[in-house]
């Protein structure tokens, strides 16, 4: 079997540097952006509305709302996209059947549980969170820091009710995932190679 | 400043294992038992009645029971015995400025943060920590599986309201901690080397 690791994560936590550089020391796959490209490809969807429905991607179309008014918005963009997810799927198990990989997002741990992938949750301080968009410039343009931690708990939220709404699973529960790593104080660069040797001891 | 790796575990997840082979690794001090043994001879307790106000080994004196009748005696246990919990803070915190070191439950993550250790929770599926007990022979003398199950769930009920009374947070809670590590699939002797190996990348 094919090894299969999963990366969930909070938005500006380095999940997804974390996962390109496990890759990068396995010389494994790597699919994130990838998987929106393919399934292009295989619906009448441009990738630009895709990456609108798709988790983070869709936020910034909705104002930063709670309660009904955020669920009813979620649920009217999910229901006519039930195809695609389900597409989206189907091109996750082939990606995860063809070789040893790392997928980021898209409840692929879930997904993908009867291949038995080490399911990683990243995760910070919402102070690190901030301090990492900042540096890398994202979400930042013409925001206050009151307002990108705003912007950076709404697009959490949006995760947690993706993930939720798909699996019936709470996103970012510890029992669902084999790790948890708070980048807060932990190296990203200078943790992958010993995470991605985790792999090599699944019991 | 001295590298401080504190273990917090739910009963049966293996955590003392790994926190002992991470001191093996490392070659550093591992505390456990030790901080028992310390405070008896600082104070009037016994060893043994230590050990009873101390995390697990208090539950079985206690029924296994619910909401208010579990809370008062939890509390009617503890105050008479806020000054040997200060004093056994003082051995841990001696212990932390004397060397490199592991230190295992008694909410030394929360009270060595100005030490910054590594902190790292572990825990488990219950179906994985039943069968750890079963196979280490802890607890399960006379006990059907079921009950096992139970008693496994009050020492972690336990730990956890022992742990939230004496930091105010959450036991378990991923952002107190910098580690989440679920052994249900992942071995521990295999691991331990890895997982040591992270305390060198704080960043």
């Amino acid at each position: 079997m094919n090894k299969i690791i999963t990366i969930s994560r909070e938005f500006g936590s380095g999940g997804r540097e974390l996962g390109r550089r496990i890759a990068n020391v396995l010389q494994i796959a790597y699919y994130d952006q990838e998987i929106i490209n393919e399934l292009a490809k295989r619906t009448s969807y441009t990738k630009e509305y895709l990456e609108q429905i798709e988790e983070s991607k869709f936020i910034p179309l909705l104002p930063i709302t709670v309660g009904r008014t955020f669920s009813s918005q979620f649920y009217q963009a999910m229901e006519p996209n039930q195809s695609a997810f389900l597409k989206q799927n189907t091109i996750i198990k082939e990606m995860a059947e063809k070789s040893d990989c790392v997928i980021v997002g898209r409840c692929a741990d879930y997904f993908l549980s009867d291949k038995k992938p080490l399911r990683i949750f990243v995760y910070a301080d919402m102070a690190a969170k901030v301090a990492r968009c900042l540096k890398k410039g994202e979400l930042t343009e013409h925001l206050t820091d009151d307002e990108l931690m705003q912007k950076i708990k709404s697009i959490d939220k949006y995760r947690a009710k993706y993930y939720q709404f798909h699996t019936g699973q709470a996103w970012g529960e510890k029992s669902f995932y084999d790790l948890c790593i708070n980048t807060t104080s932990l190296d990203i660069k200078g943790i992958s190679a010993t995470v991605a040797n985790l792999i090599q001891h699944r019991g």
